[in-house]
């Protein structure tokens, strides 16, 4: 059936089936904060384990890590965060608005039918010539009455101890590369890992984005699923297609629909200076292609950076050959809020019935599917046999137990919360132990023995 | 063998093996922060798996949530931390110190013999008249010269929002209770359950304690993993005695020393205003008895001034009796990096081997054993069949491999990192496909069919 696939939708049902709510809701919330409920967090904890089992338990080179959020401040001087991450915003003095020059500069550009519409990199000064010289007025209010355009730093800043004095002013961390970088020693020597190697962290980052939006795609608050995997300089293209291949394979296995994803390459102009090659993977969201996974190559830049601000030597010797060097590193890093928002919304669907009925459904692979079953009890006389298949699934699997309403209705909301099979105990069921089991994308039903479930949804769930 | 656990031995160990990095090393650190490395990151994850499966999948009662860190700050005025969670601090004029006035009463009572040493809830003049009346002086220098007793807030501050004006001021939460509070209503609505029912939350917390310090047992940035029961009122003791039994029997399961832990139950002067009950899980760290894990009866404070606050009704209706109430709740709260500690800490042994050698040994429970096993290759010649028994395992294990150093040097290696089972792939394998599994605890050696091995882990990882 065609349907019309749309974010109000999908955050709609996000909303009502207990995936994602508004963050501090009861108080009008929070500037794009979002809590996940008790769907949400099982889809959300899912997607983390199958990369952390892809990424660091079967990949033989990797291992894993997880640093703190706040850093000392020096780790941000080197990086370039306390320098360089600003974002350039300009008010507008008739309505007050506030926004990004450069992204004004660029909706420009799309609207003028330019293709590539980019105004990364820019000078404050190139950057409002354009504005001035094409001129461009406030999207809020039509005047054209902006302040000068100044650069405001990302990161969101706090205070260490009791006092709010400059000297404790430390940052929420925008990134979780950098706890990887400074610890690349320290990894390398307990670990005794051999170049190439990687380290793989999950974790939370937190960016003062003056235009988060999009429901979860972009939020002040995200996290991170990053690794930084160090190879021989020399070897870094080669291995930049390794994680580039890696990480495609990744989302295919999990059931993303592979019309929706595309490679983007960076091209010249658009690479940072000290990066030998970046490709995006991007999502075909409802709302356009966006970014969901980056995949750089950062080659010695960081831990270059690192060693000459710390003077701590970032140098790797091979055990073989002697040589020493900084080693390259290619840097796949995606948004695990993002990932989450591109299998829910590849795995909405509506489908027209027999009989004119929609029924909305999430095609989960079963592998990230909140509950990976729903048992259903057909009668109350039956509620001690279904509790006891009940109890004895869920000491393996994140199974649902429901008992309220006609079987049609429970299957609708177990269609809608994606939960791939549904397991009937019926008055069969007391005679000779089997169940019926409904499968969510077919709509099939086959009987199946009790003592067999547990091998079945395993098998299912092979990832 | 007798010997002596001590922290220094522990913290020693943790770097050392790849658990615990100070934070934000290269930079000489960030005042007690602390990076877990990659066998630490594997415990903890184990840990939170462990927990996540016993409180929510497990539980019939219970749903997950996973809110986010930043907030609404009216949040906290309702629950009150804006107004009352604060330290009472002062600072000696000679030598700048600052301390907290309540520790050093405290202290001076201890020191005195006071059985029970508490200052809880105490005000700042009562605290000043005891310094004064009993001639308290600064213990890093020796003089009696302090400011007066000041309330100092714990939460940190930041700001969201591009400007750094009072209206946009946040806070990073300090707990996670407050997130699954504020909820009740939509996590009630959407999971449609009912009463009697629990939402659990692991996720990061932050308190600007003056104090910090005993390695990862009291940080500024600490994870917790929380679980709010809502009941009937009346009901809340029993429950209260329920989840006291299920977090005491979860220590237990997963191998803690039960000599090792205590029940502490808060009495009348020390309990909050509106608990009914609050007990203690303590754990007997080389530093002492310290709090693992909180079990409150908070009755219905928190859903109560919520409502206050909010001006949204938080009352639940019984779908039976109709009646309508205010639920009370039960917290029983833990703090990952604590119990990460304390089974560190438990498991950490010394024993002495026949011929003198002394070996470490970490005696984790399989179930938390950052790896479940570690693949040893004899010989190069063995190196292929080697790897095949290695990547085999870890499609759905964590395994170590190691070919390198004497096998007697390889033990002790995976001993330090608590590896239950050693593999060694030797000539014998290439025969008859059986290898060596050594283990961990007894040191013993048993042949076992390279085909039983993935049932053989299974079975010892059944939690």
């Amino acid at each position: 059936m065609a349907f019309e696939k749309t974010m109000d939708k999908v955050v709609a049902l996000a909303k009502n089936r207990g995936f994602v709510y508004p963050g501090s809701d009861i108080y009008g919330g929070l500037a794009n904060t979002w809590d996940y409920g008790p769907i949400g967090v099982e889809l959300k904890n899912n997607v983390k384990k199958a990369w952390w089992k892809k990424f660091v338990h079967e990949n033989e080179h990797n291992v894993g890590i997880d640093c703190a959020i706040l850093m000392n401040s020096e780790v941000w001087v080197a990086s370039g965060h306390v320098g360089n991450f600003t974002d350039p915003l300009m008010d507008c003095k008739e309505c007050k608005s506030r926004f990004r020059a450069d992204k004004l500069v660029e909706e420009h550009m799309t609207a003028k039918g330019i293709e590539k519409a980019s105004a990364d990199g820019w000078s404050n000064e190139k950057l409002k010539k354009y504005i001035d010289d094409n001129n461009i007025v406030c999207p809020s209010c039509g005047k054209k009455n902006f302040t000068d355009i100044r650069q405001f730093n990302l990161m969101f800043k706090t205070f260490q101890g009791v006092t709010e004095d400059s000297k404790s002013e430390i940052y929420l961390r925008p990134e979780t590369a950098q706890g990887i970088f400074v610890n690349f020693k320290n990894v390398q020597r307990t670990s005794r890992k051999k170049i190439p190697f990687g380290i793989a962290q999950i974790g939370k980052a937190f960016r003062n984005e003056i235009t988060p939006g999009n429901f979860t795609f972009r939020t002040r608050e995200f996290e991170q699923m990053e690794l930084e995997f160090f190879c021989k300089p020399g070897s870094d293209l080669e291995w930049h297609s390794y994680w580039k291949d890696y990480c495609w394979k990744f989302l295919l296995d999990l059931g993303i629909t592979e019309e929706n994803i595309r490679f983007r390459d960076h091209d010249k102009e658009e690479l940072s200076h000290y990066s030998n090659a970046t490709s995006d993977i991007e999502y075909l969201f409802p709302f356009g292609w966006g970014e969901l996974w980056g995949i750089a190559d950062r080659t010695d830049y960081d831990l270059t950076q690192h060693q000459n601000h710390s003077g701590k030597d970032m140098t790797y010797m091979d055990p073989i050959t002697k040589e020493k060097y900084i080693p390259y590193c290619i840097e796949p890093s995606v948004g695990a809020d993002r990932a989450v928002l591109a299998f829910l919304v590849d795995a909405y669907d509506e489908e027209e019935l027999e009989g004119g009925d929609v029924r909305t459904v999430l095609h989960f692979n079963p592998v990230i599917a909140p509950f990976k079953a729903a048992v259903l009890c057909l009668s109350k006389k039956l509620s001690e046999k279904s509790l006891e298949v009940y109890n004895m699934l869920k000491k393996d699997f994140n199974v649902d137990y429901d008992d309220a309403g006609s079987i049609g209705k429970r299957y609708r909301r177990e269609d809608e919360i994606g939960t791939p099979y549904c397991i009937t105990v019926d008055f069969d069921t007391m005679k000779d132990n089997t169940v019926t089991i409904r499968d969510r994308d077919t709509m099939e039903q086959f009987r199946i023995k009790i003592e067999e479930l547990k091998g079945f949804i395993e098998e299912k769930i092979k990832f």
